[in-house]
């Protein structure tokens, strides 16, 4: 991190157009690494040719995005009170932007190998706000992370830039991210992945002599509630969109549709029969790597044994190690509520639907639920407009509300909210997608009566940025 | 905190301008106290009168620009992203404005009776943030307290609100502060005071099933560093400026400058005689409470033993617990860089001038710093711009930078940046004066293809309360 360090204090003096070029150029780079890049990664992920391809444009449309967002300026925050030397006290010149915190780890996910990896959505964000990155590549797809951290060593060598900027390191123990967390240059960490790796940086931070933040997205079951009006309307067609959405990338997307909680109706009878056989013509399909998969046996084979459970998916495709069927589990509200295990996200191509007697019921399970990264309603108008208590207590639970669609698919752009309240991620703050990421490695500062020339460029007289800026 | 929690489903739910009105109503209502209140502060806090009406005034500016503020809707930082139907896969309507936390817990300082405790800037701010608020006395002023509380209940039966928005506890024993801390209900903590009070809380809200952000304002030295050619241009003058500054209200200010560091020059030399001679002719005060007193005595006296200090003001007036006068110490740069007890706030009418040999050993100074709230620069325009390398030593550990001025007087104003890297608050990445404070009691929360009736009003198409949106 010393290293890091000592290429921070350049870092941070240049200009918002230079992180903006060298993250263009990493993005031109990545691409350069062409069908190698993809060979490559297919074979450590077992992840599709064509998610990957989708997956890298997502990757580069991040760097090209967030450079834009990181020139325009508005993450800045600018704030300009103008002197009144005729008040009494006279009132100085106050200038506000914002300043880079310092080195910051990424841990790269694995169910992201790009978008969420090296060159990910943390790395991107951390750039533009003028920080130092350090990458702990993950164990599972070593060579991919190598490819694409060769790409950005490329950029910066392009751009005259310290390749001290970008450290790429390899380690599958513990305590290589431990001492990242733990040495006293690193300034923030950014994290994907599960819950007790998750927190086990975040207690490593709030430990250290100066605590420091932690980024840390680590699982939602992204509860859908169901309403019977609008499920009549095509039930078929939203048991197909849920079979779909619960097995995309065999079901190892964060924002997973986990627990699905509907009203007991006929619709709803019609809805599980449908989503059960529609989730039957699902293929198995083959998870990242053996400890995904092993947790995925294991967390599916203890729901399917709790108390009141029915499995709807058939049962001679009972999920195994080497063998990942779809799962689609069924419980009362009574039993749901009284069991926190169901709670718990079974990470990979399962859900949990849970029958509520009445709408009083459904606000109940509501309440019972941990932070989410999303909820979703499916309902009529008129049956969300009935719903205003359910709807704050959804509020106060998750990052991202959806109406009529499926949690899965996040966006990339301004008004994205990709964080949710603990346990979803560590920061509900701030979100993970989105230029407003960038704001995550920044914090304000102030000058007070500066000479013009000496002030950051957002800050002088003349606007030479022509950024946004509050006036008063 | 339950019932808290309770007036905060209803409160949360309320207007930007019901939250706006009501606030101004507290300022009403605090200035409806009139002189009972002053009296009763002046008895409890031994502040004077005219350092109080300023205060209080202060109070009803922070009440008043914060609702303008709320009202204005800067600070939802709204993003709308709209559909586009025709891309594949199609673009989803988004939309993402600000949430609020939840019940917050607010420790009152003892230095600011009014402006950083009951109805202070913590107060206010989680108000405007839609949170309910529980305040915890400062048991230095509890009468003072219980008054403001009063004023805040008015307000809220003048405006038909559940008057658990607000809860006002009494406790001197750390036992109630832990309890508030731990209760699960509670979702954020503001507090300001020393070191060992924030790092308490701090750790009980990182140690709770679900941590919460905690906002503690801890202390901070201050660093201020003076240059040759600008000292010596008036150098009396400056000495003047930091002899008022050092001693403003018995230098109980957060932003008291405690460490002075210059250069090896006649004109220094100057300014440390001059500076002493000034603060000799400053009258003895009485400090805040018993406690703070003790402390100043024992801090002072452990700092005028240290290896290499030399006492420049005169020692018939050495502090003692009932006799707080101003001190004035100096130390080489090496002894300064060897013993850290010497970078430890003495809180009050203490400064510390330390002499470097040359601008190399002034960086190395400034370096070994902690985190700080403010830092100041005495210079030229030309010396400045010298000064780059420390300049950026500086920006790294401070959240204002002052030019040519004194750190004491804190603008309340959208610039203001009042909050720096650990340990002089918790949390670098917000400020605790000026409307940007409002931003701690919120989070982000996206709004994915929902119908217009039911979003919430800055997101609506026809913009209603006509709030700055970026528009994507």
């Amino acid at each position: 991190m010393h290293r890091s360090c000592n290429a921070f204090k350049l870092f941070q003096k240049t200009s918002l157009s230079t992180r903006a070029a060298l993250m263009r150029t990493i993005a031109k780079e990545i691409e350069a690494l062409g069908d190698r890049l993809i060979e490559i990664a297919m074979r450590e992920t077992h992840l599709p040719e064509g998610r990957l391809k989708n997956e890298r444009a997502r990757t580069m449309h991040q760097l090209v995005s967030y450079a834009a967002a990181c020139e325009r300026g508005d993450w800045l925050n600018v704030s300009i009170c103008t002197s009144s030397p005729d008040r009494v006290p006279p009132r100085p010149d106050i200038r506000k932007t914002m300043t880079p915190l310092g080195p910051v780890v990424v841990f790269g996910s694995s169910n992201f190998p790009f978008a969420y990896s090296t060159a990910g959505g943390d790395t991107a964000c951390a750039l533009a706000a003028g920080c130092s990155v350090v990458v702990k590549a993950h164990p599972a797809h070593p060579e991919t992370s190598e490819c694409v951290a060769q790409a950005v060593a490329r950029a910066l060598e392009i751009h005259h830039l310290p390749k001290d900027v970008f450290i790429h390191l390899h380690g599958a123990s513990f305590s290589v991210g431990e001492a990242l967390v733990k040495d006293p240059h690193t300034q923030a960490v950014g994290f994907t992945g599960s819950y007790s790796g998750g927190m086990a940086l975040f207690n490593w931070a709030q430990q250290r002599k100066q605590p420091i933040p932690v980024f840390a997205e680590m699982g939602s079951v992204n509860p859908v509630f169901l309403f019977n009006q609008q499920l009549s309307t095509d039930v078929d067609a939203i048991a197909q969109q849920y079979a779909d959405s619960i097995t995309l990338g065999v079901g190892q997307f964060c924002t997973n549709p986990g627990i699905i909680i509907g009203l007991d109706t006929p619709a709803l009878h019609r809805f599980k029969e449908q989503l059960a056989m529609r989730m039957n013509a699902i293929p198995e399909g083959k998870m990242l790597h053996d400890g995904i998969a092993k947790a995925y046996e294991q967390r599916a084979s203890r729901a399917m044994t709790q108390k009141g459970i029915t499995v709807l998916t058939e049962n001679s495709r009972k999920p195994t190690a080497k063998n990942c069927t779809p799962l689609l589990l069924s419980v009362t509200a009574s039993n749901f509520l009284e069991n926190t295990i169901l709670q718990e996200e079974v990470f990979g191509p399962a859900s949990l639907i849970v029958v509520c007697n009445d709408a009083t019921e459904m606000k109940r399970v509501a309440a019972s639920l941990d932070g989410q990264l999303t909820s979703t309603v499916i309902a009529t108008a008129a049956e969300l407009k009935e719903q205003g208590e359910l709807l704050s207590i959804i509020q106060q639970k998750c990052g991202r509300i959806i109406f009529n669609g499926v949690p899965t698919g996040v966006e990339v752009c301004q008004a994205m909210q990709h964080g949710g309240p603990f346990p979803a991620t560590t920061d509900s703050r701030f979100t993970s997608v989105g230029p407003d990421g960038i704001r995550r490695f920044a914090r304000p500062i102030a000058f007070q009566n500066f000479p013009d020339e000496l002030l950051p460029d957002e800050l002088k007289a003349a606007n030479p940025l022509n950024v946004n800026r509050t006036i008063e």
